[in-house]
């Protein structure tokens, strides 16, 4: 069944032929023409979200796991800016989110129509394309064709006009969607009559082919590999990355060079015992000691991947900077440490291919120097551990040393993701985060969306006040029995008793760590989850026993921590390292 | 207490000095200059809402009730762009919300710093000014003041003039909430120690005060007054107005005038037993009806307030367009009726006491051709209701004959407001309801905002889509023991079983209606509201027999409505009035 209205037909044509065959749909009236049509085409799975918000961030989860733009399709009005905080992680994550947002008409803007706003370019500044699409000719209400009295000719020659105006423009969307991996925007304005359907299209839209190139510039890239191979104290740092982005040969030659340091943070899905994986517990100790920093500071600093976590390599790297900082990656750089010579826009693999080829080795003991400290540390890290009591750095060390093999990993934002950087993580584990903005707002939903695409089990490890945020997330008919949370609560944001207010007042309490009695219960609950608690170690063990087995309802772990004690736990933890043994 | 850094300085002393005393916090590291100064200042109260979404509906309702600036505050990232919802209702619902987001200096966005976007103009759209300030020269981090050395002198000449710049903006964005009643942004970069607090203040930023000036065409009001005075046919449409905005003195005048109709609106805060108060019953039996449509079209069409709900009123009037249309309001104006002639952008009261000090009677039959059908419609409306089956109709009615007197009712979007526009209500009720952008997401929220300041009762009347959908408004710690919602559960989006879909589908049922199987009740018990349920005439009665009684908790009463039926029970309520006796 095709929509009557030719852009709903032409939005579908194209989305579909540009290999779309996830959209998620949140209920409207202007929107029903997308709506009847994706949601009936046997090429589309199509999901009903409710709530926006977690719609688009449902959507992200989805084409960051399926590594292809998925749709998000909603009415007009304020509907479309609840996309936003997704929008803004897409955005910065690279992941291709489709917005489809259905407008009224051009003439029924700003004219005290409800459901109604000003919705072109509200995404200005996080989009990687907007085409804001025109209203059909031959679609347009009495009203209007009454005042402006057409021929049919000339009806025909403007709906045409429009028809390849539309075309070119959702083409353009859709390509730079896959061409700038991120976010986009098609705004579509339909008139009424919605509903109509019929069982023939009357439009066949020309698809657009997306043609991929690659600026490769090689003299830099030879000058690179000269500079590289008369360096003897050379870092790779690795942000987060997709899973299997950067071939084995490739890490082998980076995991065996002494003269190079890989650190990889937990969300560079990049894991090996040759690397340093975990860089806060080498780096924190020796913040403030000027000679440890002096063996610390690269000569070259070569970065991969997106966001880096750790705010302390980069407070160190921006005052210990290097003499040359190069970035390799795709589409995006930043210039994280202030001093970046160079960006390789190119993929990481085939710069690799074209670097290596040049290289040569060079005697260094840069790595074995570095390689000591974290055998000390690992000990150490060890040693505090066992002794320690139970608080969230225990409850992290259990959790995730209870993960099965092959496992999907999403982490929340803040404490969540810092206290995953302190342990070894398998590397047969997938794992992901909303580092883009690094917002708590829709790290649930994002989990959700990876669980209904992906085909291994997916967990959420997540804080209570991200849980309590998008707590709508579990308003979700697709969830698999599958998908495990586990929401560590601490009772507010423990992050706010690490940093430096003035915390155990009143004033901290209410508007800092915003502490509250809430749980994961009643939610659990209303949403159809086995709900299990933890209160120390003893509890958590026996519960991730069983947790991941196979259950007739989705899972949600709760482990109470102690909140008063977490953070002076992590404190010693972080001093113990510089503790005489 | 005051923060170290000026600009977290200038804008305490100056939102204060500008009356506000209002501020909504989110948790936030960057934001904390501010939550410091503003949450312990004397003549603050500030509330701390975790949820931005929810935060900015809630300043909403209560600037609202107030009738002056709110603030908003929240930390750098995507935050701020969960508040865009409430953003945009603001803005056309001429609310003055002022958002303060902290935001990192310029030097550390788009480098790869964690929560960090583009915050600059993201409201765009729908904002009546941005003030983007600057950062604090004498508060800049090392790194900077490394590279780009200054002299004292020549940083206390830059500071003075950033200093200048800041209190000018900010003193604009405060003037201009006021001046356009409506919401203004305020981004204020700030850079680490954050938390640092004096006991003196070291800025005193100058009060630009605010002048407001009405544009009076006193020849266009004389002009009007001549076209009034000889029409005998005019008619007075009142949109989304606030209680009490226009004098009774003028309302007498309208309702004693018989060549005038006043169709008001429920949301228009006007109810008078003169008046057309529900325009819907009037109407919808004689819209094919030419002879009536005839008989109902005016020459002089008067508009006041915002927006119109009822969409029957605005497509007749823009079939049946008046000889002149005018509109008189201080800030706004649509041409919703396409045939605008004059906007009076003047205070209403103002403008009927020139305008009625050159009108003149006039002989006229309009009104009392139209009283006749009210009474007739009025009587039909009882014997329908008499006997009637328990449906969303016969839920409303009982819900609204049984509100006390003098309460706050807040109604939700969508069929909730449409059903109570059916109904007479009590003209000591005042009635809100988010009609800027008619949105679903943040009723809840924006009902406790008014809850929070009104010296009244406040109850929300809401659908159950609705309530899900702002299910974290009920994270709030300030909700008054005697705040009451009303959650009208049909299941799913009652309002699409009216709208033209093909309803009773599967796939209709999933992405028009939404049907789901989710109560109040969970989220009452986990948020420590009082729960109740009706399921059909004979219970509700009983439960709002006591429901707006002191009581220890908030309460929340679930009224279960059958929802196949409810659509048809509506249609043969319109189809009633045009039967015979």
């Amino acid at each position: 069944m095709y929509s009557k209205i030719p852009l709903a037909q032409t939005l579908v044509s194209l989305c579909i032929a540009k290999g779309i065959n996830h959209v998620v749909i949140s209920p409207g009236s202007r929107n029903a023409p997308l709506t009847l049509s994706f949601s009936q085409h046997p090429k589309i799975q199509a999901y009903s979200i409710v709530d926006e918000r977690c719609a688009a961030f449902f959507a992200l989860g989805m084409a960051q796991q399926l590594c292809k733009p998925v749709a998000v399709i909603c009415t007009s009005g304020s509907a479309v800016l609840n996309y936003y905080p997704a929008i803004a992680e897409a955005y910065y994550s690279n992941i291709p989110v489709v917005v489809i947002s259905a407008d009224r008409p051009e003439y029924l803007i700003d004219v005290g129509d409800g459901q109604t706003i000003r919705q072109k370019h509200i995404f200005k500044n996080h989009i990687n394309y907007e085409a804001n699409l025109k209203q059909d000719i031959t679609h347009k209400r009495t009203i209007l064709s009454e005042t402006h009295q057409l021929s049919a000719e000339m009806e025909q020659e403007l709906q045409q006009r429009v028809q390849s105006y539309n075309e070119a423009e959702i083409n353009q969307a859709l390509n730079a969607a896959v061409e700038k991996n991120g976010p986009v925007h098609i705004n579509a304005p339909f008139d009424e009559p919605l509903y109509e359907m019929l069982p023939e299209p009357t439009v066949f839209p020309k698809v657009q082919s997306l043609v991929l190139e690659e600026e490769i510039d090689h003299e830099k890239i030879t000058k690179a590999a000269a500079i590289w191979s008369n360096s003897a104290r050379k870092m790779v740092l690795v942000g987060t990355l997709p899973p299997h982005t950067i071939s084995k040969k490739y890490l082998e030659i980076l995991a065996n060079d002494p003269s190079v340091l890989v650190f990889t943070e937990t969300t560079s899905n990049l894991r090996d015992d040759k690397f340093f994986n975990k860089i806060d517990q080498m780096i924190l100790p020796i913040e403030k000691n000027e000679a440890m920093l002096d063996e610390f500071q690269p000569e070259i600093l070569l970065t991969l991947g997106g966001m880096i976590v750790s705010k302390k390599v980069k407070a160190i790297l921006r005052k210990r900077q290097p003499a040359h900082h190069w970035h390799i990656h795709e589409n995006r750089v930043y210039d994280t440490f202030f001093c970046l010579e160079h960006f390789f826009k190119i993929n990481p693999n085939h710069f690799f291919e074209l670097f290596f080829a040049q290289t040569k080795p060079i005697e260094s003991s840069y790595k074995s120097f570095w390689n000591a400290i974290k055998k000390e540390r690992q000990q150490k890290h060890e040693v505090y551990l066992q002794q320690a009591q139970f608080t969230d750095l225990k409850a992290f060390e259990a959790i995730l040393a209870s993960l099965p093999p092959s496992l999907i990993l999403h982490l929340g934002n803040s404490s969540t993701v810092r206290y995953a950087q302190l342990f070894e993580i398998d590397s047969s584990i997938e794992l992901f985060c909303n580092r883009g903005t690094s917002g708590i707002d829709g790290s649930t939903s994002t989990a959700i969306g990876t669980s209904v695409v992906a085909e291994k089990q997916t967990l959420l490890i997540t804080g209570d006040l991200s849980f309590l945020y998008d707590s709508n997330a579990l308003w979700n008919n697709y969830i698999p029995k599958n998908f495990r949370i586990i929401l560590v609560n601490n009772n507010g944001g423990g992050i706010f008793r690490i940093l430096p207010g003035n915390k155990n007042t009143e004033n901290f309490d209410t508007y800092f760590e915003t502490i509250h009695p809430h749980t994961g219960k009643q939610l659990a609950e209303m949403y159809h989850f086995e709900y299990l608690t933890a209160t120390d170690e003893m509890s958590l063990q026996k519960a991730l026993q069983t947790f991941y087995d196979v259950s007739k309802q989705p899972k949600i772990l709760e482990v109470f921590t102690p909140r008063i004690e977490n953070d002076g736990a992590l404190i010693d933890y972080f001093k113990f390292f510089n503790e005489k043994k």
